[in-house]
């Protein structure tokens, strides 16, 4: 029994024997992407998103939203946000992928605003400013934090794979995520599936931390590698994240039945390599 | 003369010589501390940040507005956020701090919302996920993109001071940043005035790029070093950023007058450095 309390992965973890699912879906909604039927709407990503929730929300254990597509339409992006937040049922967990992270009294003003006014579950948080600019999220002892370690773009290469003594940056940053979490219990790694060579090594240097894993689908990691690596030795602990191979499996009006569809597919595939 | 436009860097040169002044005031408009005598408006933080501007913009180049003291105020925090890059006049920069960059197709949802919706001169943005989570926010060849290279906060020390190839990660961020600029020539850094024995030699390493130092103030910087060694050759292309310590500097209903007075010393003690 620990004496931290891995509030958020037991969650996680309860949700994902539950669901039997490692799914995670990400509502990167875009007004330019969404299906044309649906412009005649008043509020055409307000009624995309609900269709798309309920259609998945069964297989869904996680639903990471892309902040920056909501914060790209102003005020109205802001209500949306709230508007979709409401919709999601207590049953998936709510990831704000935001990559935030500042200086200590910043960093807290942003934890509040997407633990509190917001009410996420977990937040995507980046490395590059330390410890005191992560601390304010982790002092929610109740919320997933999963802190970049290895992205799944390109750019990844150019500062994360830098040597230090002789190991990766990204590896160094994994080591102090696992240092961390041995007081605050709720941190996790994102890392990328686009890497299945250093998915294993990474487990294994992080071996009790959730990692959330995007990469698949639109941007072409490789599956089978990035399950069985990036969940732990119960195959849990672990989020597959796909975002546009999912929401956007039809432009046309039966949108939200290829996107459950597309998503039990995923779901199913997950499940052959756990 | 160069082929790239170095048209932020032209701006911010011909504002700091017509103004005669490097400093740029930091709104980080919290409504726990503006004065109580503000609480019977009906928009407090609003009419804090109007008297601020009003009282602070002939002796300030650049306002930096902390995004995360907006967001965490929902909606109306956007709103607020609108109605006071409206109320900043044309002869100063706007500074979005927001400390974004995700992959590619995000970072330019991110570029979209602060060079579009919001209309900044700038942003500031995280480094860690690489050249193509910033090129998004480059692409924008009028807006000046300032990348955290060496952050004024302890935690700086946890990553940015790691050894690749015998050198300080925050010193290769730079130089990728001065090959960057070579193509994009919208490149700045932000480098903490907490760290006065580093900051010559960033400044060799980038000679051309202005630098966004915080980290005065209420951080306890070194402003000679700052001025001396953030500056170019021509005691230019540098902005000494101040927030708490002018904008909180009474909590009276004199606050205005008092931020006015923090401002001009602060300015005067930059230009004795020059």
């Amino acid at each position: 029994m620990n004496s931290r309390k891995d509030i958020f992965k037991s969650r996680l973890n309860t949700l994902i024997e539950k669901k039997n699912s490692l799914l995670c879906v990400g509502l990167d909604s875009d007004i330019q992407r969404i299906p044309k039927a649906l412009m005649n709407e008043s509020d055409p990503l307000l009624v995309f998103n609900r269709e798309i929730i309920q259609a998945t929300q069964d297989l869904a254990v996680a639903f990471k939203i892309n902040i920056a597509f909501y914060e790209s339409l102003g005020t109205s992006g802001w209500e949306l946000l709230e508007k979709t937040l409401r919709m999601i049922p207590g049953d998936v967990l709510t990831i704000a992928d935001a990559k935030r992270a500042d200086i200590g009294n910043t960093s807290r003003k942003y934890a509040e605003t997407f633990f509190q006014t917001y009410q996420f579950d977990a937040i995507t948080v980046t490395p590059y400013m330390g410890f005191d600019s992560i601390s304010p999220f982790l002092d929610f002892e109740d919320k997933g934090v999963f802190i970049l370690c290895l992205t799944s773009n390109e750019g990844s290469k150019d500062f994360q794979y830098l040597l230090v003594d002789g190991e990766p940056l990204y590896v160094q940053v994994a080591r102090r995520a696992v240092e961390w979490n041995l007081t605050y219990g709720n941190c996790g790694l994102v890392v990328g599936a686009t890497h299945p060579e250093d998915m294993e090594f990474l487990r294994n240097v992080a071996t009790g931390l959730p990692f959330l894993i995007p990469g698949i689908g639109a941007q072409g990691g490789d599956l089978a590698t990035a399950v069985r690596f990036g969940t732990d030795a119960e195959g849990k602990s672990a989020l597959i994240s796909a975002s546009r191979s999912i929401i956007y499996a039809s432009e046309g009006a039966n949108f939200a039945a290829a996107a459950r569809d597309a998503a039990r597919t995923l779901k199913e595939e997950i499940n052959r390599f756990r």
